[in-house]
């Protein structure tokens, strides 16, 4: 059996670092899929051989939070996916606002990928006066940001996702923290100054692109 | 001095993991915002607590490559950087073309962020008679992806990236391959079946959604 460490004893989540915690991310949507297979079990050897990962690594990661393995057995797949969500804190569902209805934005509001998992998009913003009041494809209404402080509270949104352009999105990441978001994902190329009690995680898509470029032919 | 070994000598890209490959990309970033900062040397003790990563760990991936850093003195960073980007093939531009016009290949394709630092947005393709003919807001025009193929030796199109819909993703994966692109990047939610000789890479965006929510407050 799984012997979780209680969250938060012995261990502080600020501790742990970005990359550690995009790994725990990475561990679960490889259980999923070998849970989609019908995988039951799966050593941490096996875990890394089949996804590419490191063995010492993921052992290492998961002891943080527990002993999940059984020597000679390995993870059970279901309560380890289940443990894993928990310690993510993907076991309730967080409200996600948007901010910027360009064509990123529209494109994460619609995405059913994006959207799911423990995430749903309780709303969209924008300040141009010919996008508010429209509807996205998927049928989510454009609302004024200057309502942001407002729907915020009232729908209880903890995430904003700034998809504005880069000038703009420092003046949205204070809005967002003055309307109590706790939690930003920012797609604009810009590093934004936030309160300390704000977390912000920027997104570069571009770092996709290098990882692939590693592996072609050079000229 | 920074004693690079030759590429190729006893280190097979092949065997170097996905993980490891967009590490180093981070490291990437890292070095070139000291390098905005007016910063000439760096440690990797003081590189990992800047960016919250691992010394050790910088070390080992690095060291994978030949000897960069002077014990006591650390990495010279722009040396570093010119290394880094050669590992990683970003010392020549590679074209991209992007199939599928929707709302996210219109966002990366006018997103300067995306088309910087070695890639080149060649081409945006779709299969939707209204779409081809158009022009995204920065001025790309969408081309009818029959003619995929014949662009891509033209324009001499190294990678495809797909931001179709997770129906039509397999069918396009196919198309880039017989068109000869070997490397794609997979914004589609769906697992892609391709020839040995292409490398694909999975975005999935709601990783960086998880991976913040770790941080988060629980219920």
């Amino acid at each position: 059996m799984a012997r979780a460490r209680p969250l938060g004893t012995g261990v502080s989540r600020g501790a742990v670092s970005e990359l550690t915690a995009s790994r725990l991310s990475l561990y679960l949507r490889c259980l999923s899929e070998l849970e989609g297979e019908g995988a039951t079990h799966v050593s941490s050897s096996n875990l890394a051989r089949r996804f590419d990962l490191n063995a010492a690594q993921i052992r290492k990661d998961l002891a943080i939070f527990g002993e999940f393995g059984v020597r000679g057995v390995g993870y059970e797949v279901g309560t380890l996916k289940r443990h894993l969500q928990s310690i993510l804190g993907l076991d309730q569902t967080r409200k996600v606002a948007i901010i910027g209805a360009g064509h990123l934005g529209q494109a994460l509001a619609d995405s059913g990928g994006f959207a799911s998992g423990g995430f749903r998009i309780a709303a969209l913003f924008d300040d141009d006066p010919q996008k508010i009041g429209s509807r996205t494809r998927g049928g989510l209404v454009v609302q004024d940001v200057r309502r942001l402080r407002e729907v915020v509270a009232r729908e209880g949104i903890e995430i904003g996702v700034i998809t504005v352009p880069a000038p703009a999105a420092q003046e949205v990441a204070q809005r967002c923290a003055s309307a109590g978001l706790r939690a930003l994902l920012n797609f604009a190329p810009a590093r934004l100054t936030v309160p300390a009690e704000v977390r912000v995680k920027n997104v570069d898509l571009k770092e996709h692109l290098e990882t692939l470029c590693f592996y072609m032919p050079r000229a």
